[in-house]
């Protein structure tokens, strides 16, 4: 139907995650208007990005240069470490900026189905960073849904035996939200974590 | 919070239409991901499609060739000539297969909210296609919208004078909808619009 290079492009675009046919479509004419001067700028960091950005030798987190600079600031505490899937969790992490140690990105979830075992993983290189006894913490936050829990639970077994101190992220009602509209799994695990407030003392 | 070049390439992806800033970091992270043959594969359509389309001199399409695939098909009936606003519109309605004469694509809509008017459309090329008496019919085809509807009240009031057979397409239920979910106005349009069904001949 169009010029083959026109359909070239929107069967690259259609191939991005969350773009439809339509919105690929969409896309292609959207750039086919666009100053080609933006256009270039666009295909230039596509080409950049995948030169420069490669994955941290520590952490596993993307980056342009041979350390990240979460691994490489001195000011973060080497001793707490908080294990992701993805490095875009280490973005919404750093932006609640209530942590202060190092990440451990994993690379993905355990999960049988799309056949990623704990070998696709970065668990051996977390066990090597727990060699030297600098990490006395370690945080597991990997996602709330089925693979994530499968890591985690994998994860809590293999560092128990090692003498760090093991925590994971809450379950509960997300802020902000309706406690009707929670679904009962987050409900459950709402009531399973609540915190006991301390009591006041008595008056008088 | 990323690396500048990640940040260059989220940006590049939230400028796009319909791609908020949680879609550019998705496909950001896809990118990161993907094989970089893939990566360069999309970068180079990318500058092919900025260095090789142009506008079909003849009717406004896109295209690769001096003149688009349809105004150098000799099959095509060079009598009738279909007025839409953009390239996807001949190619939805290429689609139909109902339509078998010429295009004129105008680039746009009037719209005076967007501050354009009847001269930044390809009008005056559209008269210029009328002026050796070959096209006899032309067929209104813009958006059934706000500025869809003025642009075809400005041509029909500009063809009128020309002696060849103006239409405009049908509005009206949407085959395959429910009635109860069409909108006033679209039910209003079939109304205005029913066509009378002939008789069938008394029985007997």
């Amino acid at each position: 139907m169009y010029d083959s290079v026109i359909q070239d492009l929107i069967d690259e675009l259609g191939r991005l995650p969350g773009i439809g046919p339509k919105s690929a479509q969409r896309i292609a004419f959207h750039l086919l208007d666009a100053d080609p001067e933006d256009v270039r700028r666009f295909a230039s960091v596509l080409t950049e990005v995948k030169a420069t950005v490669h994955f941290c030798a520590t952490c596993g987190n993307v980056t342009v240069d041979p350390e990240c600079r979460i691994c490489a600031d001195p000011r973060r505490d080497a001793t707490v470490l908080c294990v992701v899937e993805e490095s875009k969790d280490v973005v919404a992490i750093e932006r609640t900026r209530e942590f202060r140690g190092r990440y451990h990105v994993l690379g993905g979830a355990i999960s049988p189905i799309a056949g990623i075992g704990p070998d696709q993983l970065r668990i051996k290189e977390l066990l090597g960073r727990l060699q030297d006894g600098v990490v006395t913490e370690v945080i597991i936050a990997t996602d709330p849904n089925l693979e994530g829990e499968a890591t985690a639970t994998y994860l809590i077994r293999m560092l128990s035996t090692l003498g760090v101190a093991v925590s994971k992220l809450a379950s509960g009602l997300p802020v902000g939200g309706d406690l009707e509209y929670a679904d009962e799994l987050t409900l459950g695990r709402a009531f399973e974590g609540r915190t006991s407030i301390p009591q006041a003392a008595a008056p008088g």
